[in-house]
């Protein structure tokens, strides 16, 4: 997706090199105009499917999952819980997940009520890289006996292989943006 | 608001006599054509005033925040971070909120980057009970020598204090829908 590519090159910042950082228009202050753009963009990509709900995990996802849903007729989005919270019930579907760029164990949770057997469900969420959150919500789908139609990403992380490991387990991956590698303190994206 | 009122008696789930859980519609699934609605009416609550960026809080104020800046003109959605975060830097504004109701001091911290002197902000977030996440997004707007406008707040629990406590602070409060009361497990709204 040309804007955001473009808008990555413009308002990215690259620390050690290796390390994309996104905090002014995606993961702490977001533009709202792109994440709408981003929101026609993956109905675009999913328009063959029929999707049910829409599924994604606190924090980072939500802003973007909600204005995706827009797209999709307004269906509901239900975020996963990662972090401590006294509103969840005690009937949830877990997983646990370890994140490597962060080094913290996570137990992923979502309520049994929001997601029913046989539901298409798209995945959103902000960042792919080893595939350690995203294997968690495919597996949470899968416990629901719901169907994870595909897996809806902002920016690909390329060089790290959570593309193949969603792929192995069976699901479709759309990524607005993939990182191919850094060059020069710059972003080189998959021409793709 | 009507429509949220009508769901919140259809939806939400009141658990020993005196707490309002809607997981079911607003912090674990969300329910976006009523996220839409609500941002209209945020729209028509906030529109004699000139909002330049939206403030909120992880991790329930972020779709609702998000949708509302659709309504003015998509403006920018900041969420303070509350929870460890390894993508914020350390050049941030923070406030210490103690949270009654989970028993839990959280850090809430947002980068002096997304804040600017003179900007017209308004805050959105989920609940209002005693406020004291409210003062401490005020604390952090006012340091930044930013303007608090208003707080547009789904739902007030209006038997607690949080509204006088902004409005002792100069900021104008506008909630959805204000429950006064609990009786006999239904919700009683104030007349507003």
């Amino acid at each position: 997706m040309k804007l955001l590519k473009d808008k990555i090159i413009e308002c990215g910042k690259i620390t050690d090199g290796r390390i994309l950082r996104v905090e002014n228009f995606i993961n702490h202050q977001m533009d709202i105009k792109l994440f709408n753009e981003m929101g026609k963009e993956f109905k675009n990509r999913f328009s063959d499917t029929k999707i049910d709900k829409i599924l994604t995990i606190e924090t980072s996802g939500i802003g973007i999952a909600a204005i995706v849903a827009q797209h999709f007729d307004c269906i509901p989005v239900v975020f996963a819980r990662k972090f401590p919270s006294a509103i969840i019930s005690e009937d949830t579907y877990n997983y646990e997940v370890h994140s490597f760029t962060k080094n913290i164990t996570h137990m992923v949770r979502v309520d049994k009520e929001f997601l029913k057997e046989g539901e298409n469900i798209l995945i959103i969420d902000d960042f792919l890289a080893s595939g350690a959150a995203a294997v968690g919500l495919i597996n949470i789908v899968r416990q629901a006996k719901a169907n994870p139609i595909g897996m809806g990403i902002i920016i690909e992380k390329g060089f790290q292989g959570g593309r193949k490991v969603i792929e192995d387990l069976g699901v479709r991956v759309e990524s607005l943006a993939i990182i191919d590698h850094f060059e020069d303190g710059k972003v080189v994206f998959k021409d793709r």
